[in-house]
């Protein structure tokens, strides 16, 4: 973790081993949050430079132990919401669509084998936080963790922009109240078959105007918060 | 322009005046979509090269006229949908909201002093080809933008995460039915206050997790598509 809002999310999820701190600047607010076993040293500038990907860490890095959990016990929560990022090898991507995978309630997100590392420094910033607020699943297959949702009781949703069902007759059909897990692939590819055929459904955004397609980001942010409002507005045809 | 699918959409809207082909491959298909007023010149890979911004331009580099057009003469289609980016310095942001603006069927894209400029090349290629699918207006103030939308009997809604009202309230209350106008700004900066201030609202997308916020592009999907869903069922309290 680089800078003082990551590692600031890191010490509440009492993931962090070790904080390294620019000697120069003061950190005492920040450190207030930090549990009596993580180890804090002051180091220079430039040693704080040394250990940073970033060109500018803000004065603090910090190591922190993996976050991730089996499927099993992320499925042990019996999520609402939940996310498969299947195939992303972008890291903003990833991590952007984790963040809005937070915001719109979810509370697991899966990335299988063959999807970026969610502790990808890239990744880790453009989740701005969220890597520590929701249940992380780390490796398998995406087909597996499809299975398991299904078997989980989740309606399973591949986001799929030729996909058999609209988003708005699913939201008019009132088949977004219940519990959901929304399957997102890379915008280039798409998804690979097996993985789109083993969803529920594969479900379309409306294009309204003459856009051929969304990107990742928007995509997902509308998909998943129209299963946010709609699980929230049960006697609502939203 | 550069690549095959931006110069498509260019040689369609009818704003190109040169098209700089590879001479080693075949551009007939995409040729045959040029008016007979279109120059067209077969130049090296070298040459090609010189030419574009990107590294792969893939064959075809195009010079298009500017196709913006004046606040007067975009409020003459009574846009039903209308977005003002205010003080959007990143390319690939606006030109992401624009691409998600199209797809949600907004007509006018207002791209006023202070925001980049809609024909930068990474805004042109984020922007998937919309930036020739709705009325891109440039320049003037955001304010004078606002104002103006309002006077045309539009409902001016600011985008802002510390906002007074809740989408989720909008949408149960009817209010995204009618004509209406979405402000978004810079995600590190927010909106100035003389812009959200002139809005007939602040809206603020709900945080359902931990997540503090949205970054801009999934801010934008969620509010425009909340609006093309509310405007397309009138009879149903979305």
């Amino acid at each position: 973790m680089e800078g003082p809002q990551a590692v600031r999310e890191a010490l509440a999820a009492g993931v962090v081993t070790e904080v390294f701190v620019d000697q120069a600047r003061d950190h005492a607010e920040l450190l207030a949050g930090a549990a009596a076993d993580v180890r804090i040293s002051a180091v220079t500038e430039q040693g704080l430079a040394a250990l940073a990907e970033t060109v500018t860490p803000q004065g603090v890095v910090a190591i922190a132990r993996h976050a991730h959990v089996p499927l099993e016990a992320a499925l042990a929560g019996r999520p609402a919401l939940a996310v498969v990022l299947a195939g992303i090898a972008d890291p903003g991507n990833a991590g952007t669509v984790l963040r809005t995978a937070d915001a719109a309630g979810a509370s697991v997100v899966v990335f299988p084998d063959g999807t970026v590392d969610p502790y990808n420094g890239k990744c880790v910033r453009a989740s701005a936080g969220s890597l520590f607020h929701v249940a992380i699943v780390r490796g398998g297959t995406a087909e597996g963790a499809v299975a398991a949702l299904r078997a989980d009781g989740c309606t399973v949703l591949a986001a799929d922009g030729h996909g058999e069902r609209d988003l708005d007759a699913l939201l008019d059909a009132g088949e977004l109240a219940g519990r959901t897990a929304w399957v997102f692939g890379a915008e280039a590819h798409g998804l690979p078959t097996s993985v789109a055929g083993a969803a529920d459904a594969r479900v379309r955004v409306p294009m309204h105007g003459r856009a051929e397609s969304l990107n990742l980001a928007a995509a997902a942010a509308v998909c998943l918060y129209a299963s946010a409002r709609a699980q929230r507005r049960p006697g609502v045809l939203s």
